[in-house]
């Protein structure tokens, strides 16, 4: 993507950490405390350019409206390979498990379920190049600095990508409300969670090509749960199971 | 509260089917989609005002931002008493089984959790009078229509209605880092489920009124869930325990 910006304290310290490479960073003038001190420290160990600058500039270039006076320009943001979310299950030693994506709209929710994937282990986040939104500094930042360690791949066919990551030995699961309770699948092994659009659920075509459909039990008057909540739901199942 | 707005086509579709009194609706002039058609008709049984106005008159009148062609104006939401919450559970025969949030800041994350709540058939959620958000319109929004049937109790102090719950036989189990693994905890039975802030986890004295800290078993980098997420993982938590 064309977009370099990290914005926020929590990102801007999480690219950092990750040591990713930080071109340049503008931070609001007079402030003092303890994260913009550990983020201003992590900055002089590299050789990044550092600008202080007044809170009205940064309220101007940034993008998501809440920079809580730091901007990062890194980079840029780089989609994975396929291969490299393979070597990241294969250099940890376990099964991969990635989570697939069928067209989810919200930036919001992208940057969570990247965040979810990362503390449930996942080696991975693959997601369709049309339609679906891509990596914005609004999923940077909800992602709390998870992009900068769980690889995102984007592909131009999700069908595709499914078959290939098949013929590699993975099992995928769709999330569904038709389908079986998650507790009585088996979701050990290598394996690839699907979770559908927000408003209109995973496509005919992705749900025909997954061997098992998963349902979280829902006991409630409404729908269904937001997208990254359903999610979280179930990569910790799998990490539930895979523990046991 | 005083705001008594619903915006959006699922929020608002919701009151209705809900039985929520509306006391006028706001349609946008031209709109006959599907969704609209059937708000339409289930407005026309009751006698809520209806009126076809421009676009530009919704915008300016929306709070959210995304009020998608409609706004209806209800009687006003209203806050549960902690009884209503014994009670639903009594009526359904369950072990209650109630969250209780301490300090959550973000609209979307409230309404996210009492989407969760609902379909993890929780029997209401428990929120503090200061410093944390009320049942703003986005809060309606976010929770998809949830807040139609999950009562949420408003209280003074967080810690004294958790002994009142105690003194009823409730056990409470909060969610931090340093606790013990989730699996491993009996959740069963009449719960309090406590989530922290976004920011600062659960404060020392509500931590220390809990009989046990829940943790979420997590694999990543990065440091914490999203509070909505991780509120999620624990509640379904406790639906896996209490089917087993």
């Amino acid at each position: 993507m064309s977009e370099n910006r990290v914005e926020g304290r929590n990102a801007v310290l999480e690219a950092f950490r990750a040591g990713t490479t930080v071109e340049k960073l503008l931070v609001q003038d007079g402030l003092q405390d303890g994260v913009i001190n550990t983020i201003k420290r992590e900055a002089k160990k590299t050789d990044c350019q550092i600008r202080f600058v007044k809170k009205e500039l940064l309220d101007q270039m940034s993008e998501t409206g809440t920079h809580q006076g730091v901007i990062a320009y890194i980079a840029s943001y780089e989609y994975a390979e396929l291969d490299d979310l393979f070597k990241k299950a294969e250099e940890k030693g376990e099964a991969p498990f990635f989570i697939f994506l069928d067209d989810i709209e919200d930036p919001h929710n992208l940057g969570a379920i990247i965040r979810t994937a990362n503390l449930a282990g996942a080696h991975g986040v693959v997601i369709p190049k049309n339609r679906a939104v891509g990596l914005t500094p609004t999923v940077a930042r909800t992602s709390a600095g998870a992009l900068h360690y769980t690889p995102v791949c984007r592909v131009t066919n999700l069908v595709r990508t499914m078959e290939e990551c098949k013929e590699r030995g993975m099992w995928f699961a769709c999330a569904d409300m038709d389908g079986t309770v998650m507790y009585d699948l088996n979701l050990k092994g290598s394996i690839g969670l699907v979770i559908g659009n927000e408003g209109n659920g995973v496509s005919r075509l992705v749900k025909q090509n997954c061997d098992m459909v998963a349902s979280i039990p829902m006991a409630g008057d409404i729908d269904s749960l937001n997208a990254s909540v359903a999610t979280g739901v179930l990569a910790f199942e799998i990490v539930r199971q895979r523990r046991g």
